[in-house]
Parts: C-alpha cells; structure tokens; sequence
C-alpha cells in the first residue's frame, strides 16, 4: 500500500528541499519550480535531461523533481509519458505527489540599452532579428505577423535565445520567451503576453521518491486544501499493459474505473517496449473525498492486477485544475 | 451512413490513382507509397506537409493520401492525429480506407566511388562524416558505436542526407537511410539493416474522398482478403469529445465498444482546441466478420452521439496487422 501523500500547507522552514528541473536556469520548468516550490535557488538543480531528473529523485540526490506532463495547445509530453512508463524498471521507487499547472506567457525580450524609449504600451519597437525556440513561433503568430520581413533564428530554448541577445551588439536584436529568461539574463521586458493564446498552460508533475525520509518532513508548498478534505478531489496516475491479443482486454481494465464510480481524466498509451503494436496506458483517475471510499484506489489495482500483464500506482495528489 | 470502402485486389489498370505522400521523393512515406499501390512514378505526389496531404484529398487534386499514423518504437505521429481529429472541419470529406505496415529499415549509403571495394559483408568502412534526419542517431546506437569520432550532421530527411552526400567531393561521406533513398540519389548501399530494432515498422493510414467518384472504381491494391470475408477483421476510426466536467463521460462512452462487443486497439488523445484540458479522443475498434453484426459500428456511433459532444466516423478497413 501507498504511504500517505498529503501535501503540507507550507514549506518546511528547517530543512529547504532540493528540487531538480530540467534546465537551463530560466526555462519555463524553473519557473514552475520557483512558483511551485520558492525561489531559494540554492535547492533547485538544473538537470541536462528529463532522465537526469528522473534519476535524480530515484537515487535521492534530489527530493522532488517537477516535470511537465502536458501543454494545453501541444499536448502530452511524449519523453515524460516514456519515463513514467518506465518499462526497463529504471525508477521502481519513484511517486507523483502533486501537480503544478504553469501559465505559459511569452515576452519581447531585449537589452536595456534601449531603456528610456520603450515600454509595453508601445507600438512595436525595431527589431533587427529575433532569436527563439522554434515552437514558440508558432504561438506568438499573431504578434510577429508585424515583422513579417524580420529574420527568425532558432535556439536551443528561450533562455538560450535571451543569453544570445544579451551577448549581441546589436541593440535592436530581440529574444521571444518568459519574463525569468529574460530577468536572468538581464534583458528588458519591452512587451509583455505576446503570445496568441492567453490560456496558454503547462501541467507539470511532482515526483518524489517513495523511500526518502527526507521526503515525509519536506512538503512542496502547495496552495489547496488537503486530499483528504470532504469534497476535495484527488487524482490519481496508474500505468498497464493488456494481452493486445485477448478481445476486449482494454475495456475490461478500462471497465474497473467506472465499476468503482472513478471519472477517467485522461488517457495515453505509448508503445509498450516489448513487442511492435502492443502499448503501455497511461490512465488519469479522480476520486472526491466523502463520496469515494479512502481505498478505491487500491481496490482498483488489486482487480486490474488480475486482469492486466503489468500494473503500477504511480501515486495520488490533489487536483490542482480550477473548473472555469 | 458510410459507402461501402471495400478495397479491390488489384489496382485497376485503366485509371491510374493520384496518391499523395509526404515528400522529399525517397522518404519513407514515398517507400510505403510505392509499396502499397505500386511504382508508377507519375500517379504519385509529393507533397511538402502533411497538411498540403490532407488538402489534396479533401479538394479531390489526389485520390488517396498515404499518412504515417504511428511508429513501432516512436508511438503516435502527432501531426496526423490532429489532422484527424479536424478540429476546424477543414477535411469534412475524408475517410480512412486502408492501412499499410511498413518495415522502416536503415542503410549505410555512400558513393559509387567506391565501387568494387565493399560490400554489405565487408567489416565497417572508413567514413568521415555522416548525414542523417536526428531522429535515426537513435535507432542506429549498435551500429554507430563503432565510430564514435566520426561527425554526424543533421539533415531535414534522410532523402535530404543522400542527396547532400552524393554531391560532397569526399568519397568517405555517408548517408544513413532507405534503400529507396539512396537508389534514388545513386547511392551505394554499403551496409543494409544497421537498425538497431530489425522489427522497426510504420502503421500508414490510406485516406481518400468520401464523395469521390474517382475512388469508386480506382482501388488501391492491397492483397489481403476482403473486409466481408468470415473472419477476417475490420478495423474503424471513431473520434469524440465528450464533456470532461461530467464525472464518468470518458467511461461512458469507451463502453458503447465493450456493450456491442468491440475490441478497442487504440485510444489517444489530444487536446480539443476549445478549451484547456479537455480533449478530442481517437479510438481504433476492431469487429470480425461473421461474428459482429455488419452494421454494429454504425449502431455504436448512434448511441455515441447521445453521450458525447462531438463524434464522427473516420470509416473502416481491412486490419492488416498479421499476429506472430
């Protein structure tokens, strides 16, 4: 059985948790970590890889790691899935304790050279050439369709494309990302929510390792009530493979979620690692506290364990998603 | 109701089909292209995105496009399945018709320079410098170890890297991709199946024009038995959305499949561009012959209508996945 997961209230003042993000210092996984977590810098890590974050936690050089698990406009993050499947056993003792949803907000990012001049309120400046991840292109159309002329280069990530320009001589060149990537690398905020889509949001993950100690005294200082509060809702992530071969196999396992009343709130499959066309699913499932039995879970598990080829409660926290 | 999209068993020789792909000519796409409804060069289409694809059957400009949908190693193509889900009922007339397997096999390919010097039994030859798309460095780790110092340069196919080498001056530059790719650039195949995973393989879709007189009479030619044969299996693409904040809508609907006796052999999702977090569900289903009723998608289809927000069926085909 699962040990309790509540989060606290509050972050433990005594003992500052080291929580691993996959960098570079200002990309929008540190910002969530700042949100999520406080921004004494000195506990967050920046890893190379969402394996290194990964590994972090599950060796325990890191007490939490935060990772982003889906984008509103893009959807699932595929690495992410691969890892949580984790179908070579690589994390055995890794849990999801919390989630985080980041709004995800881009800015006309530039040297203060040309401070005095601008302001976010102004039509848009003279930019010589932009520098950006190659996705965010795409989500800030609308506002580039003004520099049609302009040319566009790629970066690795935004806090790469403001580090660029903060190196530039050119006054006039401009990054496109966070209002962190450009506060870090010392640049202007000449113009602000840039991007098309204002509801613009990642879901980032808390994992933390289900055998630290240091993990029951160190609680991520999330903002909700508890789980356990009536009418608060908890989700939960369960990963299993099926016989492909047997008829109906996925809807059976499918089938024990709604036997037991538990609304699925997301889906994913992923190739299962083992043999061509046979998946691994990823399933989302919620339970509100006082309407659910505190072990549904668990019953869950046990009927899926009878059914399915492989099986693993990846953990429950509460869910963070505000109805609007 | 749908047409009846039974596919022929052979092509038919007095209308020629216009088969749209995504190109460079010599992509694997061109490869399953050829495979799938042979080589008449001049009845296929190259085109530069797979929405250009999309257009072209959706304007009747091609009769079919060949889309790939999944990878055995990689998972799902997540362009194609927002192509599918339609969002903005851009392709209101396409159906999925067929499907087509494809073996993705990698090939060392240099010039014929060479000639008369190696073969594909000869022990790794001297190479300086390697072309390929950043996706196949993965697929390939076994064979590239063996060359650890030697460059690798990114390349926007492995069309492209075929053609890059065979136009370099230096004799010990290499392509890693499809034979096709490299018999099309006069390249050499000096090594064949250097993938690490032998049984790597493409799931295309087939569309075409749901109003389409053309694709009445020309039958893409695919060599399995018909659809309405006893036993044989039949696979349907059916698309929802259904409203996330109802507690059990997503269980709901997965079992109208399980009630009628449907297997499900795929579920993913993506987001339904609407709203944050809620999504568009796309679900394979597979009936047998003479033991499913013949109009049992269709019945599943009109009780999925009352219980979800959006739902359309994407048509019917022939599985043409062999079990091993």
């Amino acid at each position: 059985m699962m040990p309790s997961m509540t989060p606290g209230l509050g972050a433990n003042t005594l003992l500052q948790p080291i929580v691993a993000f996959l960098g570079p210092v200002g990309s929008f996984s540190h910002q969530a970590a700042i949100e999520c977590f406080g921004s004494s810098n000195n506990t967050l890590k920046a890893e190379i890889s969402f394996n290194n974050a990964f590994s972090a936690v599950q060796s325990q050089e890191a007490d939490y790691a935060i990772i982003p698990l889906e984008n509103s406009s893009n959807g699932a993050v595929v690495q992410t899935l691969d890892l949580l499947a984790d179908r070579e056993n690589l994390y055995p003792d890794i849990i999801v304790s919390g989630e985080y949803y980041l709004s995800v907000h881009h800015c006309l990012l530039m040297k203060n050279a040309l401070d005095g001049h601008g302001n976010t309120s102004e039509p848009n400046p003279e930019v010589s050439k932009f520098y950006s991840h190659p996705q965010v292109w795409g989500q800030c159309t609308k506002f580039l369709s003004a520099y049609s002329g302009v040319e566009k280069q790629d970066a690795s990530s935004t806090s790469k494309a403001a580090e660029i320009v903060s190196k530039d001589n050119d006054p006039r060149s401009a990054a496109i990302g966070s209002e962190l990537a450009g506060s870090i690398n010392g640049l202007r905020v000449v113009k602000a929510n840039i991007e098309d889509d204002p509801s613009n949001a990642t879901r980032f993950l808390i994992l933390q390792n289900l055998k630290s100690n240091r993990t029951q005294a160190v609680k991520p200082p999330q903002k909700t009530q508890s789980c356990s509060d009536p009418g608060s809702k908890c989700k939960s992530l369960i990963t299993f493979m099926v016989d492909h071969t047997s008829p109906g196999a996925l809807a059976d396992a499918l089938h024990v979620f709604k036997k037991y009343g538990l609304n699925l709130t997301s889906i994913n499959s992923r190739p299962g690692g083992v043999k061509a066309w046979q998946y691994v699913f990823l399933v989302e499932c919620q339970r509100v506290c006082g309407v659910h039995d505190d072990h549904v879970v668990e019953k869950v598990i046990d009927e899926l364990r009878d059914i399915t080829q492989t099986c693993r409660n990846l953990g429950s926290w509460e869910d963070q998603l505000m109805e609007k």
